[in-house]
């Protein structure tokens, strides 16, 4: 399979953006990624476009047509993808295949939400479509019962994450400070995590992810030609993943280790022929605290139950030896659902660039991604590498 | 690129299916298309699944991860594509790219539909969300008033399709008769198409395609490994076409050829080295009498603006030149959306197998399939070979 590089990078700042389309928020972050690139619309061969829920949210489907035209991406080939939370990563996936493959020199990735101007319990219906929902969501288990069962299952099995889980909230809003781009710029303290207003026993409202509008897009080019058509440094995709598990939370082997995460974290290590201990930072899928700390030990970041350790010792802190979603993750950056995956990538192109100001990872070589769908049903992991 | 070869296939009854659960639907069809390629479930390495709107109409997304546990398939990578009416189709040639690139070597190709749960108001709504819905659908231009207005068009252009329109649906009705999967087999008349109820002029209800509730899997494998693993007679693709088109109808350069498929057209017929008349026999995408004209035209079977004579001289019927939708096509077998790609795929391969019984198309060799989304903003044309 031939080799994939990122060429160019586009997102619309996060946060509840009511005055704005679904069309201008398209428009703002493809224009942005096109730009970034250098390259000519005509050279762009495809567009994969992932949205969650804008069928249910904004009535709108059919996403991919809907970028192209406002883009002014004439008759290309587009789809839309959907896999709950990942949807974004499965877009990029594909469309690193379609490149790999042959099919395509030339690709446009792009990921869209519009939420927040529902109403709360519109939005909770919404999101509760990622799960099973004649068996868990219309039994009243909606997302954050769900991972609130995950953490105390996590607590009797390993010992009470409390702690940890709060200084994941801390630093990931640490880092959002540093992000002209996040939702929520804002320090908080382990007192006002733990002090929080109760979602789902443990989980406070600062354990939560945020509901965010926003868009954002990547160009990808075929690494052979990706330095002739682009001035902007190639980022190549080295290693790729994609493994899912049961859509139900009560039928999965375990509650603590995500089989999904760990089987495509499996794959993207293998084909980038990397180990844990390669990563200089990861953009991991914190749509709750507890879900941050599962994923740095099924990442091999740390091992099985000692997540919380080093989070409490600082290893996964902006200056730590894996720092953790320095853009501020889902936490503090904000969650549009299907442009997540792809702010994922945004954030570990900027980081490999060079470019991330002050929340810049020192030699940052190899960089990694994972985004989680549903009760981690879906999961997607990419590498990247720098040149 | 490597060879890609359909190795089994599986559908449900489609129509008005009140008692059946999306779970249901996915397992019947699913488990079916399995046993039919005779494969193990443990070589199924991944599973693209279409699904239209789930999340308007029945609050479920994900479908990914939700067909692959009711089919047991562990933690395999899913994902959903959508791209309206095409979203089968876009599945399907998602699959096929990630064979052709090496990924892997055997996957499974769902769709799935549940609408006629819902009120007539909401299913409308549901499927305006294949349209713009800031600049269309909101506007109260749906999809009859939006295919109408081509109809008018083609009129003004070519001369009054009425009559050829009529005959489009008398013979997709007279095949739905031979099928016993089709959620209409009666048998209609030009007077009761021409007299039937006004949906948006010049279409009468009998121009339209159905509301339906079904789902269709296909199993395809590496072409070198397709005879190895399956007893069936593998069906080759030997040719795959996407391309797009604007959003909006008022953005369309022509509305009487369809750009989408022209384009698909032309690079499937050059990907598979075959010309129109080549083709044995092809499934449409009839959502409107009106669109099998454009189809047949747009496809090649007939010049621009001879479509009607083609129809009216029984070119198109089960005993012509070259018999379109022998399955009774979206207007009579039925159009559960997510499904109807997948579905146009099953029709062609059980007449490359030789198994369509009493509408057997004589010496079918080489079929072709076309799947429109929108108002033909999206559009996939697949080629496929019997050996």
């Amino acid at each position: 399979m031939r080799s994939v590089s990122v060429i160019g990078i586009g997102e619309t700042k996060f946060g509840k953006l009511a005055d704005r389309s679904l069309r201008s928020l398209l428009q703002e972050a493809g224009e942005k990624a096109i730009a970034d690139a250098g390259v000519e619309k005509t050279m762009i061969q495809a567009l994969y476009m992932a949205n969650f829920n804008a069928q249910y949210l904004c009535y709108q489907g059919h996403m991919g047509p809907l970028a192209s035209e406002v883009l002014g991406l004439g008759t290309i080939p587009t789809l839309r993808t959907e896999g709950a939370c990942a949807s974004g990563s499965l877009a990029f996936r594909q469309a690193m295949i379609g490149i790999a493959s042959g099919m395509y020199d030339v690709v446009l990735v792009g990921g869209v939400e519009k939420m927040t101007h529902r109403k709360t319990e519109e939005i909770t219906t919404g999101i509760a479509s990622a799960a099973d929902v004649e068996f868990e969501a219309n039994l009243g288990a909606t997302f954050p019962s769900l991972f609130a069962m995950i953490a105390n299952r996590y607590a009797y099995e390993y010992g009470n994450p409390r702690e940890a889980m709060t200084m994941c909230a801390v630093q990931n809003h640490e880092n959002g400070l540093l992000n002209p781009d996040a939702q929520m710029r804002k320090k908080i303290t382990a007192k006002d995590v733990e002090a929080g207003f109760p979602i789902a026993y443990p989980l406070t409202v600062y354990d939560c992810s945020l509901v965010t509008d926003g868009a954002a897009f990547v160009v990808l080019a075929a690494s052979d030609i990706a330095e002739k058509i682009s001035k902007k440094r190639a980022i190549e995709v080295i290693g790729s993943g994609h493994a899912g598990d049961t859509m139900t939370l009560a039928s999965k082997k375990s509650l603590t280790t995500l089989a999904a995460t760990v089987n495509a974290a499996k794959e993207a290590y293998a084909m980038a022929g990397v180990k844990p201990t390669d990563i200089s930072m990861a953009e991991v899928h914190d749509c709750f605290t507890i879900t941050q700390i599962l994923n740095i030990e099924d990442l091999g970041f740390a091992e099985k139950g000692k997540g919380p350790k080093a989070v409490l010792e600082g290893k996964t802190a902006l200056t730590g030896s894996i720092p953790i979603n320095t853009s501020g993750g889902l936490k503090a950056k904000g969650h549009p659902i299907g442009a997540t995956g792809i702010s994922q990538i945004y954030e570990i192109v900027t980081q490999l660039r060079g470019d991330a100001g002050e929340r810049q990872v020192k030699n940052a070589k190899i960089g990694l991604t994972h985004n989680l769908g549903g009760s981690a049903a879906t999961c997607v992991v990419n590498i990247f590498r720098g040149r």
